[in-house]
Parts: structure tokens; C-alpha cells; sequence
């Protein structure tokens, strides 16, 4: 059977860098009080004339010119989020329930790279970079597809503004975009993703513009299914640890991860964590992790790849997958 | 390799019955317009205590029922929808942006069925039904998933209060479930989907409560879409148009359904049309109308089907399948 590997990667972090010294005078916090209670030193939101839909098309631009794919061999675009859609205009966000993919295929075409593919939008947790990655998978090496563009972002900063302080000193900005493709070589091994639905009220957008989470149920269940999901991964796939070189975990916090990393037994220097510039960017921060590891050199031919996911629904999933540079 | 197949469908009209006259009434309009103008006659909004999530839950406990499969098995759950989500608390619709998905998993455990499998989430336009089956058969036939429940929903009604008057007079609501199933005899063929962006602003929720239509856009766009979709899956799958029993259009509406056919040169007796009693349900639309032809006995055991999808994005999609009655 054909199987699917990465063919190329790319991330945009918005313009605006943002220390905590700034918010922690603007929530009213102590000095040094986020960095301790979150592991977040810095993390980016979006800038003046900057939008969700602008960074995730440089984000599409830079993965399809590294990819050297045509354009047009593209077949799917898989576009996910966490947030509720809004539209730029003037400068200011308008709120509009509109699919977003489409308008970054838009965006695309007006820098003259024409991706006339199907898009699919998906709207979800922060698990949504595993389900896009599953689906790919799935419609290649069932020979559906060939080639499936995935783009993840999150302007969480845009739905801060009435949020609790654990929230707004937590999410961040950011997108990735990733090209799948068909292969001979070994890439993506299997997948395993399950939903208990005791977490479906456990964080929404208020009024489509406040986002809410709820940090002692998230705190409670974030770190077991972050095992579950490695311990289901390792007997789905018959790996054992030792053959695993790196996990890279949803960055959702700095304590989330160490727990989670405990009580799954994984050595913690196998463990890629990035939110200490970033910020947690909710649904991409997974996609932009493994970017980040990628771009530092963190991962190696032949290196076996664990991706682990979860978020509000309860969502947890996670794959793994042997990195094999694809030259042409 | 594995084919996959219905095994199962349901669909949930909401209580309320709107007649013309009582809409033509409220918009001022002559009696007898709505019909002439859309071929409707009546349709089904949310009653009293009813809510999206609500018949979504009932379509999916009957398609399970209908399907004797034990809920365990199931191993993905889509929901799909066009509308911005909203969450009913006390009899009212709360402006709530969250995962709807593991909501009725919620509910159908409320009610005894424990569907635990992953729950994906995807929003877009009126060819989410083919997005869906064709990201199951994908998972299906590459053998990542055996069994995968799709449920479309949507609750047009509660967007029509400042909405213009043709887009008021053309949606309404309803939920459709659908499982799909690994088989060894052929089911569905192969899938065409393809989005045309410049079409992404043609339609939305303004202030995510108000939905807008660029009729006029939409008038010209969805018959060329009907046809292209309906040629590229003849080309694709070498169906000969003779072979096809029955076409399932999406119901948008009865001109741009009449004008889909004469341009597809398709014989209009071969055309299933479900709106006159339904609406224009948005997204779900299409999944009801095929549920209907199969309630109806208008598929036949050994026909071909082909289903034709398109909606503001521009998307538009096509799928066919042989139809076999699955028994235990």
C-alpha cells in the first residue's frame, strides 16, 4: 500500500512580540507570576494590518515553494481552527461566520499561486492537527489523494479581551502550513484518536468573542490524556519507547506536559517543548511544534516522530511517524 | 482492497410546519410567490424545546438502531453543519462557539448509547456530505477505520430574523445521519471535489446571527457547478450516464436544480427533488434528500447513485455508489 510522509513545513509568527512583563501590568499580576505558573516567557499576537487568514497563507506560500511541488498537483487543502471566524476589513475584525479556507485560497491566488483544490474546513479543539493529518493519511494511501496541504491557525489573541486571567495569559497567535504526500518509504504509522464527550462544555467562545476555558477540569485531564493517547499509540503501533526519538507534545502548558511526561514514563530530554517563546496558540500549537523541531535540526533521518494532541471535547489523539528527507 | 458502503441512515424533520402563507405574510409578500419562485411549498423549523443538537441526537440513535451495530464499533463520528454554532439553555439559544460534535455524543449518552469513537467537527457550505463521505471512505478503505457515523444538522431558521427575503423564504431545518461501513462488495466510487475561491465572500452570518446569500451570484454560479461536478465524476469513475439510476442534487433550490439537468443533459425523471416538503436545509440537505430516496423505495438494490454537491465557496462535489442492501 502507498504510504503518506511530510514532503515540507513552514510557521508565521505574527509581527507582535509580547513579554509578560506587559500583560502581567495589564492582568494586574506580580512580576515573574506567568512564567512560573505557565513556563511562558514570551509569545506573539498579531500586528497592526496582520489577520488569521494573512498568516496562514504565508504560512501555505513558504510550505508549497519549499515543497517544489506545482501548485496545482495539490488535491486537498485541510484548513482547522480553534476560533470563530472573523473577516478583515479596514484594518478592524468584523464578526463574520464565514469558512475561512476558501478565503485563504483567495489569498493565494492574489500572490499568483493558484490552489484550485477541494478545501475542507475543521473546526475544533487541539487535537484538530492529528484528525487533519488522520484524514490525509487516510485519502492517500487509499490513493483518493496524493498530495493534501494542511493549514492550521489561531488568532486567540482577538478573543482575549474579557477572558479570565489563566486565559489571556496562556493563548498566543500563530500558524502552520504542512504538504502530505504519497511515498514508497515508510512515513506516518497509525493513529489513535478518541473523544469522551464529558468535555464537551469545558471551553467555548462566550457570545462568539470571550474565549473561555476551564482551567481545573483542563488541569485535571489534560495530563492523562496526553498518557492515554501515548500509551494508545505505543500498543496500536507496536513501537516500543526506546525506538521513539522524540514526543512532541499540544503545548498547552509548561506543567500540563511535565505531568503527562511522568506519568507516561518518557525520558523528558525526548521531549520537544516550544511554548516558552510562543506561547499556547491553541489548535496550530501542535503543527507549529513539530515545525519549530524540523527547522532546529531536533529531528533526524530515520528518527522515529510521536505526536500527541488533546484538548476540550475531551479530545485525545496521536500519531507516529519515520522522518525520511524527501529530495527530489 | 476494502470497499465501503451505507450501512445504515436516518434523518429528523424538526415539529414545526411553516406553510407559505404564513411566511408570505411575514414578508409581505403575494400568496403563491415562494412556490413559483423556489418550487417550495412547505417546510420544518425547530419547535418549541427542539434545538440542532437535539435532532442531530435523534437522527443518530435511529441510524444506529437501523444499523445493529453495538455504538462500541463505531470508530469516528463527523458532524458537519453551515450555521455558527449555538447552545439551547433554558428554551433559548445561547451565542456559544464550541464543538457541537462531542455535545451529541453528550446527548446520545444521555440516552443509553455510549458512542466514545473520535468526533471530528467540520464547517463549510453545501457540500459537506460529500467532504464527509469522501474523508470516510478514505479512512475506510485504507483500513485506518471499519465503521464511521456522519451526522449533518443545521438550524437555518434561527438565522433568518433580519435575513433578506429570499434567503428567508428558501432555508429552513433538519438532521441527517449516516453510517458507513468496511464491505467487500463495491459501494462508493471514486470522488470529485473542487473549490473555486473567488466565490468565498458569496455567502456567510453577518454578526454571526444574520445569514446572507449573494442570491444572485449563487443563481449563476450553482448550475455550472451542478454540471461540472456531474461531468468530472462521469469522466472520473467512466460511468457511463446510462448506468446511473438516480442523481441526488443537493436542494438548493428548483431552477438551479432544473438548470443543473438541461445543462447535464440528465433525463429529469432520474432526478430526485425533495425540497417542495423540506426546504433548502443548507448544508445537511443533500444527505436528507438521499435518506428520503431510500426511505421512499426509490433505490433499488444493484442501482447506481450519484450524489452532487455545491454551495458558496465556490465548492462543488460529486460521489456515486452501487447500492446493496446490507443485512446481518
Amino acid at each position: 500500500m502507498t504510504e503518506a510522509t511530510i514532503l515540507s513545513t513552514s510557521l508565521k509568527k505574527p509581527s507582535r512580540i509580547v513579554e509578560n512583563r506587559e500583560l502581567e501590568e495589564r492582568l494586574g499580576l506580580r512580576a515573574g507570576v506567568i512564567e512560573r505558573l505557565t513556563g511562558i516567557r514570551t509569545r506573539h499576537y498579531l500586528g497592526q494590518g496582520e489577520s488569521l487568514q494573512g498568516i496562514a497563507t504565508t504560512a501555505c506560500l513558504e510550505a508549497i515553494q519549499r515543497s517544489n511541488l506545482d501548485p496545482a498537483r495539490l488535491d486537498m487543502m485541510i484548513f482547522y481552527t480553534d476560533v470563530p471566524p472573523t473577516l478583515p476589513e479596514d484594518g478592524r475584525l468584523k464578526k463574520t461566520y464565514y469558512e475561512v479556507g476558501p478565503h485563504i485560497q483567495y489569498l493565494l491566488r492574489s500572490q499568483g499561486v493558484e490552489v484550485g483544490c477541494e478545501c475542507v474546513n475543521i473546526g475544533g479543539s487541539c487535537v484538530g492537527f492529528i484528525s487533519a493529518l488522520q484524514i490525509a493519511c487516510g485519502l492517500i494511501k487509499s490513493g483518493i489523494k496524493h498530495n493534501v496541504l494542511i493549514v492550521g491557525a489561531a488568532d486567540c489573541s482577538s478573543f482575549l479581551g474579557g477572558a479570565e486571567v489563566n486565559v489571556a495569559m496562556t493563548f498566543a497567535d500563530g500558524a502552520a502550513a504542512t504538504i502530505v504526500t504519497a511515498s514508497r518509504r515508510r512515513g506516518f504509522t497509525d493513529f489513535c484518536c478518541m473523544t469522551d464527550c464529558s468535555g464537551y462544555d469545558a471551553g467555548c467562545f462566550r457570545e462568539y468573542t470571550e474565549m473561555y476555558v476551564d482551567r481545573k477540569r483542563v488541569a485535571e485531564f489534560a495530563p492523562r490524556a496526553f498518557q492515554s493517547a501515548y500509551r494508545l499509540l505505543l500498543e496500536r503501533t507496536h513501537l516500543d519507547q526506546e525506538r521513539i526519538d522524540l514526543v512532541i507534545p499540544h503545548q498547552a502548558g509548561l506543567k500540563i506536559i511535565e505531568r503527562g511526561v511522568a506519568l507516561s514514563g518518557i525520558p523528558r530530554e525526548k521531549v520537544y517543548v516550544c511554548l516558552q517563546a510562543d506561547g499556547n496558540t491553541g489548535a496550530p500549537a501542535l503543527q507549529i511544534a513539530l515545525t519549530h523541531a524540523l527547522e532546529e535540526g531536533r529531528i533526524h533521518e530515520g528518527d522515529v516522530v510521536a505526536l500527541i494532541g488533546f484538548g476540550t471535547g475531551w479530545h485525545f489523539g496521536a500519531t507516529a511517524f519515520h522522518h525520511h528527507e524527501i529530495r527530489d
